[in-house]
């Protein structure tokens, strides 16, 4: 029995890659905006990976994304107006269009909760602006560690007082729902094959006899009716 | 500028008394439900007070409403079928009538979040039965400590990463909003004179300066405005 599902977002709700494209060419106009985009997001496993090894103590993504524009600004021989405001681009992510209808509907007979790499603060924000309806935010933050670390599953099950395998993690990563079912928790597949852009090489398809498989948020509220 | 408003639940949101007394009728016919609803929140704050005083390390409020309990049925010489069942009733409590409404229009313009005792679980849960439309779940468990210990409206403030003065507290308990300010938050007092029924004698009117006294949501949504 399903009590819960928790989520995946930069990849799985959020189309990230077009959403940064589009407010890097606003700050900084001329440059190629897309290669910028993955130029920052990069930067993003190898920031975490330094907490995830213990050789620096857990830092909000908020932050970590900060210091990342730094270092593709850099690279990129450019500087913005507002580095501040830029950074919180990924407060300002357009969802899939699935996903607004599609989560409302998983919402009324389940608790729905994002398990993402993001802060509360950040969840909270990126929520609002992509009308995504959560009944709480769970995640890193909770945990004070970074997925695929157990304890960020492990945390979010225990805040909602349910056992793992009450709770379903959704995500288009398979690396995600391996890290999930580790420890105990159901697990749904959703390909977003072109998180990466036309040319993704990854995740394009489940990897292992996940609990579900499909292909966007509609087919999985169909698939848990 | 304010920039999120957080609220406490029990009393401010919650009608706690008439709602548990209900679930207590329900389960054990034959006593006086409304007595016993007021010994078990009579247990609330001495079980609380173990923890801020660190006699005891942070236990759930959920585990504090179970084991009170206990203490309240051998009190009362009764025995519940569901004991797990009767102690979330703090689960199923009916907001007061101007909640719902109110805190959807507070919302549009600015975060809204419980800073409450109870656990995100129970926050999730009473959310969902009493229609309270949250951007996040802040409070007790977030900061591990028990309001009105100033960690648990600093924790609320970092994890928004909103500077104090940005936040607003919202609290039908004079006490509630006077830590609060002593931590830098806005405050606002909403009048709940039937919190403890028709003989309460408490917090009947705002005990200092607040920056915003009102009866109920509607009235702050339009101070607010």
């Amino acid at each position: 029995m399903i009590r819960a599902l928790i989520f995946d977002v930069f990849g799985t709700c959020t189309d990230w890659r077009s959403s940064v494209a589009r407010e890097v060419a606003a700050a900084l106009p001329g440059l190629d905006a897309t290669a910028f985009a993955d130029a920052w997001r990069g930067e993003y496993q190898p920031a975490m990976e330094r907490i995830r090894s213990g050789a620096r103590s857990y830092t909000a993504l908020d932050d970590l994304h900060r210091e990342n524009l730094d270092t593709v600004c850099t690279r990129f021989g450019v500087t913005p107006d507002d580095p501040a405001d830029l950074a919180r681009a990924w407060e300002r992510l357009d969802p899939w269009s699935d996903v607004p209808e599609g989560l409302a509907r998983l919402r009324r007979d389940r608790i729905v909760a994002p398990c993402s790499n993001g802060s509360i603060a950040l969840m909270t924000r990126l929520a609002r602006h992509a009308g995504l309806g959560w009944d709480c935010i769970l995640g890193a933050e909770i945990a004070r560690a970074y997925k695929p670390d157990p304890a960020v599953y492990r945390a979010a099950c225990a805040a909602l007082r349910l056992a793992p395998q009450e709770v379903m993690m959704v995500a288009a990563h398979n690396s995600d729902l391996a890290a999930a079912r580790a420890e105990g928790l159901a697990t749904a597949f959703v390909l977003r094959p072109t998180e990466h852009g036309p040319e993704q090489a990854t995740d394009l398809a489940p990897e292992a006899d996940w609990d579900v498989s499909v292909g966007n948020f509609t087919e999985l509220a169909e698939a848990l009716a």
